[in-house]
């Protein structure tokens, strides 16, 4: 029935499983049926605090039955909020742009170092570098910025001029010409397989990038927000950005993006603008969400849930060594590399079998993004469903 | 201090306002001081149902508390079924693709016309035509695709190619080549001053377009759920587009944004995708925000109200002919085209201190979007406060 409604009526742009989830309690979903499955995917690491998180739903009901949205013409206090909350955390001296998705977000950074490229030096400089396996959105200039050769289809062309790939963080050197004006990276790819950066290239990179005046975006849509066990990833790596990007996690499930920036003047009223961006509702939920990760994370909660979910990662690497060749990650934000690709398909269906739901990323890796807040209690059962699999396919 | 919170930690996009809205019932803003203001804005055309909606705030609230978000890889119910109630209101054999704001639909509905120019025709066509005055978003692509020349600016070029202008729907015909492969318009502009265009026009250009095999692309982020009183603009001008793109209006507040197409087959999994796009919490808010305002269209309230505002906007511009020249608009999206611009700067702010909010669109219009469901005694209230404001200007 869900099946027959979502093929007439949504366009197909995803090959989906057509479960009917009905409910979720942290980081266990219910069906109609009433079957659980354990959530290592947080809906590709949105869910940071878990489903019907019952502080993220009061503060949505709460400015629900208050003041939903009005527009950016009026300041809006729980953006400016947030905005500050974001500067405090990063530890940077830094304002925010809302958007509503990641690909918004890059948008508004691409943006911002274009203006940046055209205003500060004599000769124009407009090139962004970016890296062959990176996912940026699915806007025409993000699709076009993410390296992905194969997601340059000449159906969505043509695209915008400026963008430049790499296959290593070491080629990047080479590449910079007189017209580039930024590098964008991941610092632990996503989609193009829970892939991080060693600390020194990053650190090295940033070096050299601000000698050069060339800013440099990290792209924290998913690796943002406690994801790597930091507010940011760039905070792990202990680099200062000039521009950082978040979604995600940012809004425990309601849309939400953030362009954040060193360069707080660089924006003039006019150049850049968003609808719903920042709303009330959208910014009220993201404080909460950040306010219960923060808290989650002074206590060291945070920090033992990434142990603990990597020690039972590591012992079961160790049990299947011919089909889960590596681990691969940081934080909660991990990975198994898998034998093939067909093996990787196989586990991610036994899996769902057994009522357990993980994530593909690259080719051939499964990749686990579960609820930052996710219990002990729910990672040994998942760790159990997914062994399930496994025992049914090696 | 508001605005000491907003000039340091958000990026100054906008000249905002600084007054602290905290609390909304339908039309009517309240701010810190419990001082109270008219709402003819409704955040510029989005909270269609009112603030502080207590039916939209439940389903909110109920949804918020059971799952905000999975993701697009398992099936959504509440998006399926709101996808289902488009295309019946719509009262055409369509399919939804949801993303997250005007820009974002936008860019969905470019890919569309741009794969089926590349899939479609012999010889590739990629050429997008839009009119001068439209508006269709802050994204790289969508900025391009806006025809305002001031809005092209060299900050954030390389803009992609594709797009050509037109000053008015006549031109069209002429502009027309055999690299076209779309016109993108809206019915009612908008930002570019609450401009409707005639009908037999647009039914003439659709006929012809129709018969050529170019896509007709009709941007209703600002016109459509209900704003011009049909469900969809392109129901008022009876013509069925090839695509229609929605957002504002649709979640009550709740970023959401939809592409609305024919074309049930041109997209391929994989083509396109959003996180965040049709997710539990804006599909469930859209969805009652649909409910509402059909009932409210059917038991004639909607064309009530409308009629309603429309008399006192008559009264009001008979009052003060030298300054208010002309009524433009459809629906509860209305304009009064105004002297000068100094003038509307002027109507604004005193309107303002009189406790009315309203809006600039284009260089001399004062543009009016109420919520579709503001009360009579709102009406009188606003009306006679916009009078209070204009009696200081005279
Ligand atoms: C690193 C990264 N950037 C950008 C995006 C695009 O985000 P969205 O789907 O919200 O537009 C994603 C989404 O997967 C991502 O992982
Ligand atoms: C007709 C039209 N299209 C597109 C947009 C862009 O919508 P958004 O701000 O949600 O990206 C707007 C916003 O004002 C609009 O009026």
């Amino acid at each position: 029935m869900l099946e027959q409604l979502d093929k007439q009526f949504v366009l197909q742009t995803y090959k989906r499983n057509y479960v009917n989830f009905k409910k979720g309690i942290n980081a266990t979903l219910f069906d109609e049926t009433d079957r659980d499955y354990i959530d290592f995917t947080s809906g590709i690491g949105v869910v940071s605090v878990g489903h019907g998180n019952k502080e993220v739903a009061d503060a949505i009901c709460k400015q629900a039955n208050n003041i939903i949205h009005i527009s950016n013409l009026y300041a809006i206090e729980p953006q400016a909020k947030l905005a500050e909350k974001i500067a405090k955390l990063s530890e940077m001296d830094v304002a925010t742009f809302f958007a509503n998705s990641g690909a918004e977000a890059n948008e508004g950074a691409i943006k911002i170092a274009r203006k940046y490229g055209e205003t500060k030096f004599d000769k124009k400089r407009y090139k962004v570098i970016t890296l062959e396996h990176s996912f940026h959105g699915r806007t025409i200039t993000t699709v076009k910025a993410t390296g992905q050769a194969s997601m340059h289809s000449p159906n969505f062309a043509p695209y915008p001029d400026g963008f430049k790939y790499d296959a290593r963080i070491d080629d990047i050197y080479n590449s910079i010409d007189d017209e580039t004006v930024a590098v964008m990276i991941e610092l632990v790819q996503g989609e193009g397989g829970v892939q991080p950066f060693e600390k020194k290239d990053i650190q090295e990179l940033a070096k050299f990038l601000k000698e050069q005046g060339i800013l440099l975006i990290i792209d924290e849509v998913q690796s943002g927000v406690y994801r790597t066990g930091e507010f940011l990833a760039s905070n792990l790596y202990e680099i200062e950005p000039d521009i950082i990007t978040l979604a995600k996690g940012l809004g425990g499930g309601v849309p939400i993006g953030a362009v954040v920036t060193k360069h707080k003047d660089i924006f003039e009223a006019g150049d850049h603008g968003s609808t719903f961006g920042g709303n009330y509702l959208s910014t009220a939920a993201a404080s909460k969400v950040v306010d219960i990760l923060d808290e989650y994370k002074n206590s060291g909660q945070l920090d033992e849930t990434i142990i603990y979910f990597d020690s039972k990662l590591n012992e079961l690497i160790k049990k299947y060594p011919e089909l889960l060749l590596e681990k691969v990650g940081v934080g909660l934000m991990k990975g198994i590399r898998i034998k093939d690709a067909d093996s990787l398909a196989a586990i991610i269906s036994k899996a769902f079998e057994e009522g357990v739901l993980v994530l593909r990323a690259g080719k051939n890796t499964l990749r686990l993004l579960p609820p930052l807040t996710i219990s002990k209690k729910e990672i040994d059962e998942g760790f159990k469903r997914l062994e399930n699999a496994l025992s049914k396919i090696s």
